[in-house]
């Protein structure tokens, strides 16, 4: 069993080449630009997680995990079209770089090569691997559908917020270790009790994200301060500001969208008088419980838990 | 044996059932609407003509056939977006219709779809044509990006134009044959005459496309009138008329790209003048007669390629 810090380098090395032909340029020098700009890889190392979890690394999940990341890749291209992001990781988007049809493109053949490096796993567990990514694609398409909806409806419920974050987010967590599992042997039950544990590990990792873009350091964060706000995008913070809220702020809240620094400050401080900063706090660490709930019902032994746990409290920690 | 009409009604009836989940509507309706639109289904009848040129039809041929189509459909979807495309069969277009950011999510999940149902496919045939579909995906992206790239560039080559069709059009023609071969239990060179009879087959079908583009009959075509010059697209028309025109038409044509009618006819004259409308039906002769040649050398009874040559015959022919 390897520790994150292990796994990420170990990740790292077999994924930092060239995953595109070179000719055209015009078509696959984007997408290297982007996967250069490094990432977290947090789906690959859950996939390796989940795997070791129940066993020795199996030599097929490199494949599966390098999918995960060029998906991810793939979703993050194509979300910033939609989002009219002008930086990731601090650095230009694809599209502002390269222009809105090349971003459109190089993303589309970034997740053919996803299926690639899936086509790579034994015939044993292509079926089940390839169904249960398919599935959580899907998924995560209408997640980001749902989410530009909301940008639209002015009343949207925690319940309907908590669904989109799930299929946005959570699903490809949870399948990101499921797969693992699924290479590693395990029962259904457990893979499926894996799954659960990434689900609510997600919309913690979601509501801290919601939470670090109002309140994060900007430098560290490596976007827009208030970029959410800027965009007009429902938050964990921005529905239960709305619950909470005076007549006054509400109307101030509900034309979210701000174009100065000025109206997202007013907006912050919102936030910070109905104390969504603290709620969303308590929140994150409600589905982090919940979380660790379902990975103390797995049946393997603790120790081989550890790395999992480690992972979890770190990402979930983070500062920036 | 089933000729293109058997096969195109029965694969109409199979796949006219909705694709998409009903929820989320604005992710999933364009593309049901999309679908609606029908089309020609070539890719999908290719594959289970070149299924049945080996055997009678396999029962994963249907899957297959669907998959090809829904990729097809991705790539309209994602082209229209690209191009600014106002129309498709006679229709809006889904980015017209549902604006970008639904059609380029709409498109994903089209391609996703595509997947979904290639993973119907018994283990024993997922591999191999999973692996030809990766490929030939990724090179119908290259080709659309070189046919986006060539819009900016005045001197393109014959050979570079005919490099950019094969990659956007031929090889997914090609590769529906091939799969279908597969599936038949075809040799490898089966398989391989047979692939190179798709490409050259659509390399000919490009060339009516171009022809038709500017002199067909727009009612019939249900596309704009000489759209490709609308669009500053280069075509086998084009190339060929910079070859041979003189001066002052050369800096017509250089310009290619119009605004009103006026110019598209002042371009079309153009064309008739250095006759490259002849030109171009006998350069697809020429295609088709190369496509033929490869269909003969395939060992198979001559009475198992007769609807094949039927079907290449009539799309070949055609008026609209």
């Amino acid at each position: 069993m390897h520790s994150f810090e292990l796994l990420v380098n170990q990740f790292e090395e077999k994924f930092s080449k060239r995953h595109f032909p070179d000719q055209p340029t015009t078509l696959y020098d984007p997408n290297e630009y982007f996967l250069r700009l490094g990432g977290k890889r947090i789906r690959p190392v859950l996939c390796l997680m989940g795997n070791e979890l129940f066993d020795n690394l199996h030599k097929d999940v490199w494949h599966v995990a390098a999918a995960l990341e060029l998906f991810h890749n793939f979703t993050l291209i194509h979300d910033d079209i939609m989002d009219k992001a002008p930086l990731r990781r601090g650095t230009q988007t694809v599209h502002e770089k390269f222009g809105i049809n090349t971003a459109l493109l190089s993303g589309d053949v970034m997740m053919i090569a996803a299926y690639e490096n899936l086509n790579k796993v034994q015939s044993a567990f292509l079926h089940s691997i390839l169904k249960l990514f398919n599935e959580t694609a899907k998924k995560v398409c209408e997640g980001q559908q749902l989410d530009m909806d909301f940008e639209k409806i002015e009343n949207i419920s925690f319940e309907q917020y908590v669904n989109m974050i799930e299929l946005k987010t959570s699903v490809m967590l949870a399948a990101s270790l499921k797969m693992g599992a699924i290479l590693g042997g395990a029962s259904e039950r457990n893979q499926n009790l894996l799954y659960e544990f990434g689900k609510k590990l997600g919309i913690a990792f979601q509501i801290q994200d919601d939470y670090l873009d109002a309140f994060g350091d900007p430098q560290k964060v490596g976007k827009q301060v208030g970029g959410d706000i800027f965009a007009n995008k429902k938050t964990f913070l921005l529905i239960k500001a709305l619950e909470i809220a005076d007549e006054n702020q509400k109307a101030i809240l509900v034309n979210n969208q701000q174009t100065d620094i000025a109206g997202v400050n007013e907006i912050l401080s919102i936030f910070k008088k109905c104390k969504v900063d603290e709620w969303a706090l308590q929140l994150k660490n409600k589905y982090m419980q919940e979380a660790f709930a379902h990975l103390q019902e797995i049946a393997v032994l603790e120790v081989r838990k550890k790395h999992l746990v480690e992972l979890a409290n770190n990402l979930l920690d983070r500062k920036f």
